[in-house]
């Protein structure tokens, strides 16, 4: 199969990461000396974070990052980080993980995605708050045994799903495929949630390039 | 031009990946609450680690990392960590920076690479002593103005040389130059170090998957 590219010429993607913690702690009581033994492994999603959002010098403002959050009492709750309004975001993991605690603990008012600093909004609510926050947009999970990311055909709002080093939860499974969500690979291995994140981004990046072209 | 594969068919490839940090320090003297602010940004190289060596569940036993650490006064030197014999590798840039940190302050004997613990080892030198090091191989130079990574011949036993934040020191680059090291790119965006380990790793993934095949 001929790699597709469903996009009118000139338009660019705008691109979501939805990153599915089955353990990160939806609190802010994690300890930045040991997260992954803390947090319920939110040095994952972090990582995702920073190759979502990051590049050399500069920020994706084309690029949102969802972390939904399963782990301890107040769960689900989800941290969304908007590429176009976040500022001086830092790619190292502790000062991800200070932002992220910032998050959680502030004080919130209202339904829906709640904004708490520019470009960094929390909500109560896990995959559903954040299917109804992408609105029109394609959805697709990765999956190890989808299609493969070069030869699908993407569209120009994707939201890309993946889980943790644990993979789904079967409940947040199940929503997507009852939304009919396609299934992706990015290539033979498994590997980690951000490596998947920059591969997607990188097959993004060159049909932006070359908009209706064959990559 | 077609993606050309020119290694037999069957053969896995051994992939190095040479980071060189311009500011990265040498000396363990850095502090793990504040890693960019103290160490000369090794928190850059600290990435590339784990997106060279960790999967899902398990370490890639087929790549080898270098850290060339040209910041502070007893630099140059390198740390090298092999998939091969090294145990416990933690994915967190914390546990990262702590093995380097105990890999640079241990005592050493000899010249060479001189192994600290199991599958780590430092030399006092840099790109020529890693060079030295790796012995047979096919050396790449990570550059945006390279050829496409998708559309190059790699080599079975290839070594890919990339910079930090800060990309080259001419000092390194001119080593290179001169020793005919083929400039490759990843892609249309210029992406930190750790991803285009991941995208680099992603290619050769699928190259040994379907060896002899077009990717």
């Amino acid at each position: 199969m001929e790699p597709i590219d469903d996009r009118p010429s000139g338009v660019r993607s705008r691109r979501s990461f939805v990153v599915i913690g089955a353990r990160a702690t939806a609190s802010p009581d994690f300890r930045l000396a040991d997260l992954p033994g803390t947090s319920g492994r939110l040095d994952v999603l972090l990582r995702c974070v920073r190759a979502a959002l990051l590049v050399s010098h500069g920020l994706r403002r084309d690029a949102v990052v969802y972390l939904v959050l399963l782990g301890g009492p107040v769960a689900p709750r989800t941290v969304r980080i908007d590429g176009a309004a976040v500022r001086f975001l830092r790619p190292d993991e502790r000062s991800l993980a200070l932002l992220v605690q910032k998050a959680l603990a502030a004080p919130r008012a209202g339904d829906g995605f709640v904004e708490v600093r520019s470009g960094v909004a929390v909500v109560d609510g896990g995959v559903d708050a954040v299917l109804l926050d992408l609105g029109e947009c394609t959805v697709y999970v990765l999956d190890e045994r989808g299609d493969d990311l070069r030869e699908a055909a993407l569209a120009a709002q994707g939201a890309f799903v993946l889980g943790d080093h644990r993979g789904f939860d079967e409940a947040s499974r199940a929503r997507l495929d009852a939304l009919g969500a396609r299934r992706i690979s990015v290539g033979p291995r498994s590997v980690h949630a951000d490596d998947v994140v920059a591969i997607v981004s990188n097959e993004l990046d060159r049909r932006d390039a070359a908009p209706g072209a064959r990559p």
